[in-house]
């Protein structure tokens, strides 16, 4: 018996979730929820339903998990718990800050109405937290370093866009290496924001912008790169579209611990994605964890759950007598 | 209430857990076990009772958790359907072709007695069978890669010693670096035994032994050298016992896989290992499996449990409050 998923918006991260379900011979697509009018949007998956997305609820008895692709600002926050209401859901909230709050109201939410919803799915928070966890419970007197990059970051793109000015823009993260080398070297160096991270800008300017002060700008703004080492170059609108097209990420998570009666030995776990598609990646997480969502419905839990609360068994497909046999 | 644990064998990797339970402030060591005299053995921690194997039943009141610490050829086969009788126990049974046979047996023990038992915990049966798993139910269109290495193979070290001639052996499997840059490139390579590892081995020979005969027993010797490529190296006692009397080892897990409906955008998950001491780092995953195998009592569990079963956040001290708080 197949898994059926409803997709909740239909964005880069709704499409990823699209293209993952393909990979899962347990599952299904069983329908597409949209704010936009459904009969303005094509979807890749023949003979799904396009449903406007008031019309959920309607939805309930034909979906098993709703996978949620809106965003962590304003849609999440309402619509998780909302939607918990009437089904087992999965999230990719991401506000670090507000994890906490945001477990508290879909915990309430899903405890009440008997559904399972797991939040914060996708690789930071998501797999990088679940490393920071295990790597820490392992080696406890240890230092977390986590590094993000090569990767284009939203946020940051989206800052210099606001900029007077500027028609277009990419920011790319990138990880300092001989940061790396240092935490690799076992020394647990103590690191600055400057030391740890640079970021890189390729900006489309409007004919005639006043191109020293739009770097200016860029390179003294609070917050977004003032702390760093910022390198902008100005591009054409061509090269953008060309070079600049994709979203690729990644980055590395590493504990460095001691072990032994003295501490004198050094333990390295290093953890580290390299992502061609940042969002198709994040969906990926997050179609693994509505199988686990699904898992823990079948087992009777209800209420709020992370990716620090799943059983890793429940995450795949495979049987428990199967995984031991090929995979441990 | 601390988690009172006993070690059930004292060589290298009960003293590994000893070392690492100073480390967790939830845990104490409650007694070791030995089959050798307990008047011969004195231990790290002061004021605990070294007592007779055989004797271990009547500790069962003052163990919450028994880590068993033998081998998996001949000790853990029995020792560990035994003691999980009486304790709730954890293992690091590393034979991968009879795991299914050593789960079954301990699983009809524990849950007989109403015990829990976690089988198989270390890194490899462990922590790179999770990430196999985790990376596998996240990119299943997609090919495994485990790299071994740099690191002593105690196998491969006896196998040496048992050469006429040899008076002592270290073996370290090393990774080839270009194959672990194939693998990085996502090329999904297929690689043959010889492309993988090589072996370099450190060898005092006898006075007047043959060298040449040595070297070449080592370099036809089946299954364990005569599929790699092979160095050999002749030292004196005085330099294996300066330069080669650590345990290192670490390793890589690497899952190359693809995303996109047409799978056209490539992501890599590694998860690696760089350790001055094996059985140190095998102990601290023991001990954090301790907690759990604590937390799987405590929530009324019972019976045969692997890495793959146990909720990340069962392995840390922290709540779950505290670590959506602050690692998520």
């Amino acid at each position: 018996m197949s898994i059926r998923i409803g997709i909740f918006g239909y964005g880069n991260l709704g499409r990823g979730v699209e293209a993952a379900i393909r990979q899962n011979s347990d599952m299904t697509l069983a329908a597409v929820f949209t704010r936009r009018n459904p009969d303005s949007l094509t979807i890749q998956t023949e003979g799904v339903p396009v449903l406007a997305a008031d019309r959920a609820d309607e939805m309930a008895d034909a979906i098993d998990v709703m996978i949620l692709c809106g965003g962590s600002a304003t849609d999440l926050p309402t619509q998780t718990p909302a939607l918990a209401a009437h089904f087992h859901v999965v999230d990719s909230f991401d506000n670090h800050a507000k994890i906490p709050e945001h477990f508290a109201a879909v915990d309430r939410a899903a405890a009440h109405a008997g559904k399972v919803a797991v939040i914060s799915v996708g690789w930071d928070p998501g797999m990088f937290s679940l490393n920071r966890m295990l790597s820490g419970a392992i080696l406890p007197d240890g230092a977390d370093y986590t590094f993000w990059g090569k990767g284009v970051s939203q946020g940051h793109s989206d800052a210099i866009r606001r900029i007077e000015g500027v028609v277009d823009a990419r920011q790319y993260t990138i990880p300092v290496e001989a940061a790396l080398e240092a935490v690799r070297s076992g020394s647990c160096p103590t690191l600055t924001t400057r030391e740890k991270h640079t970021r890189e800008c390729f900006v489309v300017a409007a004919e005639g912008a006043d191109l020293a002060r739009i770097e200016h700008e860029i390179k003294t703004m609070p917050a977004y790169f003032a702390d760093y080492d910022t390198t902008v170059h100005f591009i054409s609108l061509a090269e953008m579209r060309e070079k600049h097209s994709g979203i690729p990420h990644g980055g590395f998570v590493i504990r460095s611990g001691k072990t032994g009666l003295n501490a004198e030995h050094t333990a390295l776990i290093e953890y580290s994605l390299k992502l061609d598609s940042n969002p198709e990646f994040t969906a990926s997480v997050l179609v693994a964890c509505a199988r686990a969502a699904h898992r823990f419905a079948q087992a009777g839990e209800t209420g709020c759950k992370t990716i620090l609360d799943i059983p890793p068994a429940y995450l795949s497909p495979k049987s428990g007598e199967e995984l031991r046999r090929s995979l441990l």
